[in-house]
């Protein structure tokens, strides 16, 4: 019998022996590669973690102590050894498990976490929670170094280091983020994996100090003396003994019985402590460790026909990028994935990968923008969340040209709940001088990035992360124009944003189909021709509140025209894991939308 | 003749001996305490200022060269020497100039900034334009030390230390913020303050062992060969090193001749050089200099019986805290804005300025929400902003009780475009969970703060600055009900959300006017009742887009009413520097309301 089926329980676990837990570690990783190229997911991080994770639960007692774990890409082997081992092969799939830590999905999931850099944050929260409701348990925040370069992770840091509240992080060194991590602190932490020699050094000239005839005492007191000056300077060496933390490290992340020495060791210390760990990305597994990037996340096989938006944005920007030297691209740590590996390729000086800072992105693509560069910011439409103050205050009130590509938009299926890309219509559609889009098709796509050329105020561009190319290429109008994809000569209509809401309604008849394109500003000429006793159906995949939708109703109120519209959207979070089901959900699909225009 | 009235263009101010620069500085300080007494404004931090300033426009020519302020609490000198000296006395008035630095209003002005820790990512994105486009010029991003607590702050570092972009930063290290500054940060620069025995130790070492007979030269050789070393070691006790930025500092701000010298010094330095000027906030004024955070932001005297909102919150917060130990405050250092000083002496253990760290105030909340505490941030709605994504991701996701007062909202008046709170009705109320409350007066925000003791999930009360007690106590319903304020038989109605929407509508008569207090969910009980044939007119002091009326308006079309409907709130950035014509912009006026119920 493998340890994977014997180990039922943390007791279990606890009760191994160092060598069985090694064996236990291997098990579990071919597990995890297993799961994840059935169902996809993130394979690099996760088997970084396996044996950090082992030593966590050895050493600690999940639900009372508390593990947050930052971004949760490093939370499997966690969720396997916590009564999750079950389901695991459900990884990603609805009934299974989620891929980030979730509170509703079990108790020991003390934080949700799939967004990047609030461990730390919601540690200190818990820390100082416990220490004011007088209980007694640990709480350990698990942050990766690519997390570390996000703002939030040192305004947590400054908080923690002056507070000196009681608590453990681990920083979990694996040396790139999702793509190899950029930015000073990343220098920096190389260099510090290269500190032991510094510690070396001052060991062999006091030495060497000590044996000098005649003033070697004395020196050696002057040493003494002045001790806590060098113990400064060598401790400062560390940046997070600067703002008050101790540090422990670097240790080997992949050595189970030491880790497990170092977490006792700290387990009872009454400050702040940070213990860096350094790990491979895909420890284990060849393939994943030499090529990480690629095997951060994994999609399943995907069935049908379909076209990646990522790729065209890649194209098409490198193609505009020839012929007018105003265009830069920028990402936050996500280059593959919003698919601008090209042209980071082919124009290496005009592309910035700024690591996981979407408010400095954001501001330093504004900076650019006021410089007269034409800057254009891929990213996820969730984590762009992060950048709303900056698009508001550094973009927008200046009117300044930068284009935000906005991938991953809408349902994103198996990413699930933290990685919808829902909001983007509402908190982008409310902020004045902003014009959004979103295109049916990759042609679309690419009428929209030559417009965006033309285009002197902010923009954003919306997409889901995949099409299929099914319409016809209109080349009349503009983009700021909405396009009729089938008419009728009932006075029903439906407005569709995005392929996902036009594909639903292109499986409608005896209706007009509108791609409304522009969201905003809004067509005020075409729906200046829906007459009084139309039906108006919008449809997109985004929550209704604040939506396209709400701004078309808000167009025929002013209007005092007499037209029934019907909105359709989410109503909620989306806590699905299916992209088809949550557009069910919406009412984005042929049958409801038939049933509604009945 | 005056140095203030002779110097009417930067080659004016260059022209000046040094001796007259610091007489110009003296009459500038005159006359910027005068004019903030009068007009309200940001003093302290102004007059810290003056002289860093004029020697940085000594040095470098603006509008080529490009200054960016950080906040710009710090830019009237900037102002008054960049041909606005003139129109300074109409300093944050309508028609005169505002408060921060305003592309807008001047072409020296090269980036807005009213919201905290831009400026770097600002400077870089202009640094790597300036690059690209083959153009020459300076770019000096001008930051506080309070500024730097901020993670995008942060976050641009990791990035300026990484590419080596050519551009200076002037961190202006006033040893607060608004508030007394807190955090390891913080207490980083203190030390550095001090941080040059470090340097007198090394070099005395260094002479002492070559002193040595016999074994002196073998050390120095020693020495020598781990110069490297040592100064890697030495050089890291700067924060800023480690993050690859030279470091200059620590100097006096206030000495126009030496700061004069450090910036003809690094104009020239082709990397990313960072100059610690440390100043006194306050400089030049004995009783702003000693009470700074008092003389922060001063407000013109007001008319008319106004009573302050964060006073209740402040005097409310403490009696819930006597009786309920689950009551913590949290601010992101704006302990005297937000109303919380009388919390943070009463109760020191239970109150928390995690410093300008809006992200990082969200989480810990909803960490310590999830510990089991009942927390409180207090904050303005236009930085609450910064903390979107984590009020979605971490608060809302997994519904934690984390209660948001939010201050200022609304129309701010004086303090300009970039501190308007207009938009978060719209963004807090796109997010599902959310309970957002706005309340009439001060009986009815303490009455929404006992009930947020028995609210089990995110709730936003938010109000702006002052309210003016003319209501009846109404002690019969749940604030999540609305409250008739006055009948009518006519079938008009207006539904007002706040104190301000309120005292509009109250002007009206032969209408019934209903206090929405409770803008999310809305009371469709009352709504119902609401017949057809009638006509309702929403008031809010947001934007319109996805706001309060925009959800009446999607209620009466689900429900299929004949209702008509008409939205007034804000349609745009306001631009103004009055409230009053603010809320007449938005059409929340008597007279405005009287004409369309008509």
């Amino acid at each position: 019998m493998s340890y994977w089926e014997k180990v039922n329980s943390i007791s279990d676990l606890k009760a191994l022996s160092l060598k069985e837990l090694e064996v236990y570690a291997d098990e579990i990783r071919e597990h995890i590669i297993d799961v994840v190229q059935k169902n996809g997911g993130h394979l690099a991080s996760n088997l970084g973690t396996v044996e950090l994770t082992l030593a966590l639960h050895y050493v600690f007692d999940v639900p009372c102590d508390k593990i947050v774990w930052d971004v949760g890409h490093q939370s499997y082997t966690h969720k396997i050894v916590t009564g999750r081992r079950d389901s695991f092969s459900d990884l990603r799939k609805n009934g299974g498990i989620s891929g980030f830590p979730k509170p509703s999905e079990s108790e020991c999931d003390s934080f949700i976490g799939g967004h990047s850099s609030t461990s730390l944050s919601a540690a200190l929260g818990l820390a100082r929670a416990r220490d004011l409701k007088g209980d007694n348990y640990n709480v350990i925040g698990v942050i990766g170094d690519g997390a570390m370069t996000g703002g939030m992770a040192y305004e947590a840091i400054n908080d923690i280091g002056e507070c000196q509240e009681k608590m453990i992080i681990v920083l979990n060194d694996n040396k790139m983020s999702i793509s190899p991590n950029v930015g000073a602190f990343s220098n920096y932490l190389a260099r510090l994996r290269l500190s032991k020699r510094y510690a070396k050094f001052k060991h062999n000239l006091k030495r060497g100090v000590a044996a000098l005839p005649f003033f070697g005492d004395k020196l050696v007191g002057m040493f003494e003396r002045t001790r806590d000056n060098l113990k400064s300077i060598i401790l400062s060496n560390k940046l997070f003994e600067n703002f008050g933390i101790k540090y422990y490290g670097p240790f080997d992340g992949h050595n189970i019985k030491n880790t497990i020495e170092i977490f006792k060791q700290v387990k009872n210390e009454n400050r702040p402590v940070l213990i860096h760990l350094v790990t491979n990305k895909g420890n284990g597994y060849e393939i994943a460790e030499t090529d990480a990037e690629k095997f951060h996340g994994l999609s399943p096989k995907s069935e049908g026909q379909t076209y990646c938006f990522s790729e065209i944005v890649g194209s098409k920007l490198c193609e505009m990028a020839k012929t007018d030297k105003r265009v830069v691209a920028v990402t936050a740590a996500m280059k593959s994935g919003t698919g601008l590996e090209k042209f980071f390729e082919q124009f290496p000086e005009r592309a910035f990968d700024v690591a996981i800072a979407e408010q400095h992105a954001v501001t330093m693509a504004a900076g650019m923008a006021k410089g007269g560069l034409k800057p254009y910011f891929a990213v996820y439409s969730s984590f762009l969340q992060r950048g709303f103050d900056q698009i508001v205050h550094d973009v927008c009130y200046d009117n300044l040209p930068v284009t935000f590509l906005i991938d991953r938009a809408g349902a994103v299926g198996a990413d699930g709940i933290t990685h919808q890309g829902i909001l983007d219509l509402s908190y982008l559609g409310m902020i004045p001088n902003m014009t959004v889009l979103a295109p049916k098709d990759g042609d679309e796509l690419e009428d929209m990035l030559e417009f965006s050329l033309t285009c002197d105020s902010p923009l954003a561009i919306r997409y889901p992360k995949s099409f299929t190319a099914k319409y016809e290429k209109n080349t009349l109008a503009s983009v700021t124009e909405w396009e009729t994809i089938k008419e009728s000569d009932k006075n029903k209509y439906i407005l569709a944003v995005g392929n996902r809401a036009l594909d639903a309604a292109a499986a409608v008849d005896d209706v007009n189909v509108i791609n409304a394109r522009c969201v905003k500003p809004l067509d005020t000429k075409l729906l200046s021709k829906i007459g009084n006793g139309s039906v108006v159906l919008t449809l997109e995949d985004n929550v209704v509140s604040g939506g396209f939708g709400a701004s078309v109703l808000e167009y025929f109120s002013k209007e005092n025209a007499n037209v029934k519209v019907i909105n359709l959207g989410y109503n909620g979070f989306v806590d699905d894991m299916n992209t088809e089901s949550s557009l069910r959900t919406a009412g984005l699909c042929g049958e409801n939308i038939k049933k509604l225009l009945k």
